[in-house]
């Protein structure tokens, strides 16, 4: 199909969809004529896709892109994925950071996790060193319990990750972070409003 | 105290902190002459604060100042608190989109929530849509497991909130929101790697 049925199929305008393909995040067509490209059924899926991951999702393009070409080469282990899934969303943690407290509580939980790969530790020793900073202290046993509930939570995760092709596992894992976690903070904050409404509403 | 010596007990340089003062994040001092400011102890846990809002947590100068006026003016009614922490950190949800999805799935939960206060519902709308929309398939009973874990930590969560002042109250909220959100997420991708490592590592 043209660009103009394919926006049409869409729903999205032809100068949103060159925008994307100016910005690479839409394969380029098959040429026809130097003017001309057609389009297939994977530009209609792939659009879908762009505009989850830009709408609702709220990534930059930036971060659009580095899914999408992860989705496109994904690495040959099935472990790894979720390596490619953590850099594609995070921020790089502060490299200076002491990771020892991180280190204890894994242990203490009897969480076993690659001490040499470092990245998520990051997200999480900044996490709590920001908490510490702030001066704000959380609930007494509230660390235990958060990490005993987000192991149950991954454990179906983890259990449901498809292992027939490398790319639906990490099209599965990067959309299972970038779209599940707005969906987890959003339940939190209604079940927060749930509960205050029962006691102080 | 001086800016100087605000600046040597923070170790934030003073070019950092009169910007602070510029945006707005920090009050003024008390005006000793028309060039000079004296500061207090205020200011040096404002700043540390403002730090952690700013760094780990990752908020923008926009809004960590609607952070930091939320802590200021707390809403009279405790039951509030929780939509001051929510609107301070939330993107504005698509007005159009249908709720029904929310309001069926609370009531399946027997959630009870005021369904005029819908800002919560426009988060977990968009999260639902955004899932929907990039063909991404949550596992088999995920969606009420997510609702039973995050209802779980939220129980905790407000048995604890600090209802002796209202300041302490707000505080308690919007930075339980902003600083344990992350940690959250943090910790469900470290759960992830450990139990993927077991299973494929």
């Amino acid at each position: 199909m043209r660009i103009s049925e394919l926006s049409r199929q869409t729903e999205i305008p032809v100068a949103t969809i060159k925008f994307y393909l100016r910005e690479g995040l839409l394969p380029e067509g098959e040429h026809t004529s130097p003017t001309q490209a057609q389009y297939g059924d994977d530009h209609v899926a792939r659009l879908r896709l762009i505009r989850a991951l830009l709408g609702p999702a709220g990534l930059s393009v930036a971060t659009a892109r580095t899914v999408l070409t992860a989705i496109e080469h994904p690495p040959a282990h099935v472990h790894d994925l979720l390596g490619v899934a953590a850099d594609a969303v995070s921020r790089p943690g502060d490299p200076g950071r002491d990771h020892s407290v991180v280190h204890a509580l894994l242990e203490r939980w009897g969480w076993q996790l690659d001490t040499k790969d470092c990245s998520s530790h990051a997200a999480l020793a900044d996490a709590l060193a920001a908490i510490d900073a702030a001066g704000f202290a959380l609930p007494e046993g509230a660390l235990d319990l958060y990490g005993r509930h987000m192991h149950d939570i991954a454990e179906i995760e983890i259990e449901n990750l498809p292992t027939d092709s490398p790319a639906a596992g990490v099209r599965y894992v990067v959309l299972g972070t970038v779209l599940v976690e707005p969906l987890l903070l959003a339940l939190r904050r209604m079940a927060q409003q749930e509960i205050s409404g029962r006691r102080f509403g």
